[in-house]
């Protein structure tokens, strides 16, 4: 091989054989479930089993939250056209930014901010929480990953907490995200909680994922979502339609439990 | 409401609830795998534990196929101009059609056809196999899912086999995909066996997804892979190099067993 | 050169020298309109002048089409999330299908279809246009390319005929738009008149453009709508909004004349 | 019209009515070239002809760099998966970023810093020039615009120079250019002339054009480009291959005169 060649530590491939960061796909087939897979992928190393549990439940926490999530707006838009599904999932992953979606890296990111200034001033993490919530109110910045158009206490958050505890994970970023909320109680006197956003960042923080990769996870769950809101609108609906925002209603089955 | 009221029966969305078909997401997650939730939101029920682990199993099989992968290889072309990782996703997803991925749609809808065929003629699966192999070959067609550019006998292949058979679903779809495995190999007089693609059609007809959403799966399981392989592009090679399509050699954990 | 070597025949780049299907771009630069130029670039020679006014007329008739179109309404849903430029213009273009600008194709295919029934028949114009209807009407086939959700006369019709009479193309095509025309007037007992979008498939049909990159002419000429709109967007709207279709009002530079 | 109403600027339609930025495009179509009513939708204004001219060879200028241009390879890419034409040119878009096309939004954004700097401190464009390039070198930043992987002497800058000139525009920021390059020649001690983003970028910023929009005129250009080099990757050949970059040759017109 000449100088262009390259290097991957994903993948390898070979006639009858392929390896995902040395494991068989085939042995890890039936056994691992797809947050583990995932895992292994981005970071290189399989998780035990509790971490996997909890890789996987962040992943069904965002598998979908309606039509009027912008991504799944966005990809109805497209079937409506006549799209086909790829370009329709294209277009949902197209709106995945900062401003959906994009909270969860940005999260991490103040999280890691504030842990890094209690180290540094050997102080609480709640001073440092005050000092960050005062730095990005002086630049006018809105903190990420607090609050929710719907939800007041998202039951998602409590749920990843309480898989995080399981798995025995992120304990410290857990707590960084409580002192955010009690420090953003101190700055507007009233509760701003963490919404599921900001819950998988400090998730996913305190696991090592790098933040460059934080919101694949946000588009990976919800490309699941994307392609079930894309076949919902070309199969019910006429095609190019005018989608209203916020006019739909839900018709499926009823409330029920596992 | 008005006029322009209109339904979904994937997701409903409440203060504090979120159910998906009915079934409180916070429920769901850490107590089933992405597998059956992804079948809950496509198909409207919950498939039991086995279906659930093949599920994950067929999302698993797909999850990446090394840099020379089209979808891949789209995506590190962003990456190295500076994308987003969206618009790497994204990229990667608009390569997933007919030619890649695209043959677990087409192989279902033979094995439908070959099904038919045998039912309205109360015929052998063999005969109508070679039936649909004559008239593929009249018509200069290409029968999807049999062969592969690398394997020979695809691991994947025989693992989703095996689980299926565990879970109790499919079986007369992976008769239909031997059948036409021993049509090709009278008619082309060498074997040619049912690749990964065909075998995830196949299983998907008998589990009773829609065609249209088939390719969907692919694409889902893939985006891990994109993520993974847009990632190392950023971080490993120089921005706007020349991607010399198989000049890649493999340098990451050595094999090992699970 | 090894195996792999292949053949463009678009453009030459050699140092200082790019040349265009021969010619040198420096050379088309100023002294061709970008209509031409598209047309050197798609069908290899340069078109006199009065077919270069109008390819560049088909461009302008084209360019937007205000908020409510599929594709800008695309490019504002993904502007809303903050996504880039480029991603709310792919956003856009990924919403240019079959049921928005595809009739600029499926017009011609169907022009092409009466053309040649006339030709092989030796019959008239609207006999074949009769005939071609009546297949359609059986096989539930709507026409591409006649009728528009807001005008009854277009305006850009009624001028591109005018130039293309100038430039001296594609007349029998117009005939045979008219020839639909009156027949879809007996099939239906109204008239339904020929659209923009139909109007340039004849052209491009009569100018010899291939069919599969008929579509590109929208592409292309919207694409500058889909900066204006996603620009629009971004500074004139909150982030993440609801964007309620039909719900705006024109509010830019009064009607004036040129 | 209740609270959701919202305004734009750029278009408005009535029955058998539209117009641009208050001008009826009718009447625009076969009178302006597609330059002056790019500048009208993004500006608000027509330009003088010679402006649109001007803005007409911009638009020429980048219409197509042969099959190596990375947007051209990643639509290419998509093409030989079978990918429809929108998604081929939807890929190639998303490869228009910071490191291919984006250097005509830094290059004008530098020249601003300079001209501000020269401004404030009522000094030379060279002491401004030499006082950014100093304060890039300090940052490790390299500055945009300037240099070529191909070309010493780029055609389509001294034409496009020439013809600002003609059209009285953007004088000051050509002055710039040309100081940044002298200063570039002192730090550098050799030549790094600008190259044809940088020009553009210039002239933009000459003209009155918005930093955000400024990528967007190679992206509509260049989307010319990768209508051509998709389809010619469509039917010249083969489905699913192996694209090695640098191993095309040209085979099309022989060189020639306007």
């Amino acid at each position: 091989m000449g100088q262009d060649t390259w290097n991957t530590a994903v993948t390898s491939i070979a006639p009858n054989e392929i390896r995902l960061r040395g494991y068989r796909i085939d042995e890890l087939m039936g056994r691992v479930d797809f947050g583990r897979a995932l895992y292994l992928l981005l970071r290189g190393e399989l998780p035990d089993e509790r971490v996997g549990r909890l890789m996987t439940a962040m992943l069904v926490s965002s598998i979908d939250h309606g039509p009027g999530a912008p991504s799944a707006h966005a990809a109805r838009c497209a079937a409506r056209t006549g799209a086909s599904l790829n370009a329709c999932v294209a277009s949902g992953v197209l709106s995945i930014n900062r401003f959906h979606g994009g909270a969860i890296e940005d999260c991490a990111r103040a999280i890691r901010e504030v842990m890094d200034c209690a180290d540094q001033q050997k102080g609480s993490l709640d001073d440092a929480a005050d000092e960050l919530l005062a730095d990005y109110k002086a630049r006018k910045v809105r903190i990420a990953g607090y609050g929710h158009r719907v939800h007041t206490a998202d039951p998602r958050t409590a749920r990843l907490f309480e898989l995080a505890a399981e798995a025995g994970v992120s304990s410290r970023e857990i707590e960084v995200c409580q002192a955010l909320e009690r420090g953003l109680e101190r700055q507007l006197g009233k509760r701003l909680p963490i919404n599921v956003d900001g819950a998988i960042g400090a998730l996913l923080l305190g696991m090592g994922f790098e933040f460059e990769v934080m919101n694949g996870f946000f588009i990976l769950a919800r490309t699941a979502g994307l392609i079930a809101q894309a076949r919902e609108e070309t199969t019910r609906e006429r095609k190019m339609r005018n989608i209203a925002p916020g006019a739909h209603r839900y018709d499926g089955p009823p409330a029920r439990q596992l």
